[in-house]
């Protein structure tokens, strides 16, 4: 990998502050809107094309929505200011002393390009993590990007067709048999969304298996679901969840996952279908920098989201670990819109040499997990609500938070759609086969 | 391989006669349809989930639409009539003296099953053929599946996303040249919508690189395009395309094609995208029933579209050879739906004993093509029309043949906004990275 020696990104340039973020997602999209009154140029980098509504994720991976719906192409949400640059690339290193980056901007030959800056925002997220059994990531798939999201639909749906087809009792129960791994929201949305589907979407559709005997274990190791939630709240998500036919495993750890099953505490549970939503770790930004991490790999920061030691590097959203009243900050998509615009002003205010900024404050608006179709939770400090109000709620606010119109009319349009008729019109099976 | 000795799918029915149609193109699913008042039992078998829309793949390989806008589920099109089943598998065998055919149903274990039938109704469609270049595959993909599509689009995006951080001007030249081989309609409409997307969509969305220098080369081996058209039409066509800034070469045929570009007659075109829109043969239905093909691997059926010596099997669609008035019936969404519903009628006279239906007749209602956004070419019989109002009247005829209302309209208000806005919003690279 040899450093092209061409600096192209940073030629024919203004002499403006070069200001480079790293992540579109959240964080970094706020940061660049930020910085739109502010003499500096900017680039963007990501791995993607787009910006990701990862919320809404599962529900492309349950065939409601699909990927275009909730993804925006990142040039195009940035279009308007000429000063922001985009550039397609993974980034591989940084000299935080040398104030430049490594990134391969082209996958075809490997090639590499060193871009220069004099400021620097860190906001590459989390990836899956399976705690050291790497080879239980082909068994259970994750879902943090859309390709996740539509290898996971393809298996899902691809389980029903083998089952219809299937004479062995045996291996038609594992066929429609679901484990999904973490009692987080997205284990807890994807566990809801699953039943939703095999008990109204699918019975009228298969002629030979019943969908509606198709069984969904939902597996934590903590005590209880939803733990950034109250305990009562957890527990009336919990029952729902059963209502639906889901069965929750609570205080059990995964021991072991292949291709047949995976087991759980002493026991095995026969399933040709696990699904990870139970560990991330973070980007390795703190490798690139060379400084400390906390267990989930996530970048320890000041108190004003610098990096220790760089006054001129900020980590943002779900890479970085900041303890505000003795707790770590959740990496949670309010936690990174939140602190995008912090870093936005205060990187303002350094550049245009204004006094700093306080620490960053973060106002916690509370939390929501959708489960099925009429049923959320939802609190926000003493506020709780469980139910189809906090459903209805949790629709509003999530298709507001879709970063543009025409994604928030097509996703209105498909959700009244599958809430009247039960159908989930993204039914489609277009991963290549996975052997 | 081995036989599953469990003939399941036929056990447990009753003992009307089984029609098993393989294929829910638009000639599989007019069978099915056609059949619902004869008594018999029905097994559709796709290798895909879902019943595709190709006429409108482009516009998903160029961003406008997405994968499940012109995709619908199969099983949800058919699950009214209780007496259709429907099986996802890949037909690799017929035994049509002893009816039965071999299907592999489970992608994981590759397990096979033998599956019988009375009637068997072949309409297994076209693949992508390389006249012998088998190593072109890889440079050069064709567009006959949504994975195809995506796999397309996700090229296509790249090239440009590559070139606006490429320093080296022969390569950002060969990355910003596109060749689009084979000069019927869907060569046509690709090399349309990408010179659109890149001279109206793009072009304020980079930095350093101008969409607008983009260049397009389209290639004919045949004197000229559209050659189902006119002569008159087919040079409209052109003259439409050049103004679009598309480059036609005609009459020169594909000598070569690797990862850097083309040899089209002596000259070598550098371009890191080479799409093929030029070849395509019929699945090899012909050699599972050991029966005569023409060129392209077609069945050559009877005019009553049974295949020869077998009273009891049927091709449609674009797997099947039919001369009327001495000249082979076309490949196109129209044979195939005239002919499902033939079939329909003569099977269900068949069945009930009634006499045999007349030789099948082809109402040919037309041909059309859209270039880009405003410009269309229809003719059927004497009338032509080119321009404007074509593609309006394309457009309307494109919505109404979409098997569902929840796509008519999701199509209907992803074009307007499309038309308004010159924004492609299902920009979503989310294919493996190539290499």
């Amino acid at each position: 990998m040899a450093f092209n020696s061409t600096s192209t990104v940073s030629s024919g340039f203004s002499s403006r502050p070069r200001v480079v973020v790293v992540g579109g997602g959240f964080a970094g999209l706020e940061v660049v809107r930020g910085l739109s009154r502010v003499p500096v140029d900017v680039l963007l980098i990501d791995k993607s094309n787009h910006h990701l509504f990862q919320p809404l994720l599962y529900q492309v991976a349950t065939a409601v929505l699909t990927p275009a719906e909730i993804a925006s192409p990142i040039r195009q949400l940035v279009k308007e200011d000429r000063r922001v640059q985009v550039m397609l690339g993974e980034v591989t290193g940084v000299d935080p002393a040398g104030r430049t980056l490594t990134v391969v901007t082209d996958t075809v030959t490997q090639a590499t390009q060193r871009v220069a800056f004099d400021y620097l925002v860190l906001a590459v997220g989390m990836q899956n993590f399976y705690f050291g059994h790497a080879d239980w990531r082909a068994e259970a798939p994750g879902l943090k990007t859309l390709k996740d999201a539509t290898h996971l639909r393809a298996k899902i749906l691809r389980a029903f067709e083998t089952a219809e087809s299937e004479s062995d009792p045996d291996r038609q129960r594992e066929l429609l048999t679901f484990v999904v791994v973490g009692g987080g929201p997205t284990g807890c949305e994807m566990a809801g969304a699953i039943a939703e589907m095999a008990r109204t979407t699918l019975p009228r559709e298969f002629r030979r298996i019943d969908s509606r005997t198709t069984r969904i274990f939902l597996v934590e190791a903590a005590p209880r679901l939803l733990l950034a939630f109250s305990e009562g709240l957890s527990a009336r998500a919990r029952t729902a969840l059963e209502k639906m036919g889901v069965d929750v495993l609570l205080g059990q750890p995964v021991q072991h996952i292949d291709s047949h099953g995976i087991v759980v505490g002493d026991v095995r549970f026969p399933s040709s279908t696990v699904i990870w939503a139970a560990g991330v770790k973070a980007v390795p930004a703190g490798d690139w920098l060379g400084v400390p991490v906390d267990r989930q790999g996530r970048v320890v920061v000041n108190p004003d989201c610098r990096v220790p030691g760089f006054s001129y590097i900020f980590a943002a959203g779900d890479v970085m670990h900041l303890e505000l009243k003795g707790r770590p900050l959740p990496g949670v998509a309010q936690v990174a819109l939140q602190q995008g615009r912090y870093i936005g002003r205060a990187l303002g205010a350094q550049v245009m040499g204004k006094p700093p900024l306080p620490p960053f404050h973060y106002q916690d608006r509370g939390n929501m997990a959708a489960i099925g179709r009429n049923f959320a939770v939802m609190e926000s400090g003493p506020f709780q609500l469980s139910g189809r109000l906090a459903f209805w709620a949790w629709a509003i606010i999530h298709i507001f938070f879709l970063v543009n119109l025409h994604n928030r009319i097509l996703v209105f349009l498909r959700w009244t759609w599958a809430y009247f008729t039960n159908q989930r019109m993204a039914r489609l099976i277009v991963d290549p086969q996975e052997h």
